[in-house]
């Protein structure tokens, strides 16, 4: 059985780095609580989401990203049960690429480099399971599709849900 | 239609810029004639391999790569046709990543970054054609499969073969 897993708001905590790096230049102190039910850029001052889009393409942001919650131990277990790949859309941002890759081999070591995706659209993915936080990731997907929650999918439907690592362990392993 | 194209060997001719560095290095004069059946590596003398197998490794060897003949123009026509991705097990060479993205952005434009694919394996591909110069990537995958021809494939039997992008086109368009 082949499993997916994205990385940006399922195993690597990206909202939580944007808002840290956002508070630190404002001296602001939005929370992800903050960005309940709409993107995080969408719950900062409109006039300071240009200055704060950059943040995505700059050096170090993907390296330095805090793993999920029990992300780790839980992806781990599934290594035995099932073919784990990660799969990040992430080529938008090619200073990423090597970094997801660093950061993998560093808190993620047991994911082998021939599990690793790093793609456009997922569109083109085949395989059994898929655990992401985008509906427009999950809904063209062929197998079982669950949404990981995050502030921004909080309304979205029609994929069945894991809120987090605990409850994707109960439901896979 | 879903077509799936290779990086090394069918749009970026690494071998090619292999033996320009190991004759640099070595002051010989290897041919990729020399290479005919056999992987590249396998036609330098063996004491010097360990030495070449380090260039892969090296920061700007995919940025600098040739496109192969003709690539350019027949994939250009080809995504008038069919949804064309790029498709390359690159994982094994995280800095081969950030390049092969600047690499796109240069010779093939037109190849918007929602279609490339940088993985490990290919098994996970789902669509409709694979042109690739691996055996073991085209074994497995379900659609119609073209290996382009390479010294080190020329032996290789099972799939349907171009010789080069002409033969692309005359297959594909």
């Amino acid at each position: 059985m082949i499993l997916f897993v994205d990385m940006d708001e399922v195993i690597a905590d990206a909202c939580g780095a944007f808002l840290e790096r956002y508070n630190l230049e404002f001296n602001e102190s939005v929370t992800l609580a903050q960005c309940h039910g709409r993107e995080v850029w969408e719950g900062i001052p409109e006039e300071r989401r240009d200055v704060a889009r950059r943040y995505h393409h700059e050096d170090g942001f993907f390296r330095n990203l805090k793993p999920i919650a029990n992300s780790q131990e839980i992806l781990k277990a599934l290594t035995q049960k099932y073919n784990v790949y990660i799969a990040s859309a992430a080529m938008e941002f090619p200073n990423s690429l090597r970094e997801k890759s660093e950061w993998l081999d560093e808190h993620f070591p047991f994911i082998h480099w021939k599990k690793r995706i790093l793609c456009g659209d997922k569109h083109i993915l085949k395989g059994d399971i898929l655990i992401d936080d985008r509906s427009f990731n999950l809904d063209p997907f062929e197998g079982r599709t669950i949404m990981f929650t995050s502030p921004h999918n909080v309304n979205s439907k029609g994929h069945q849900r894991a809120n987090n690592w605990q409850e994707v362990g109960e439901l896979l392993l």
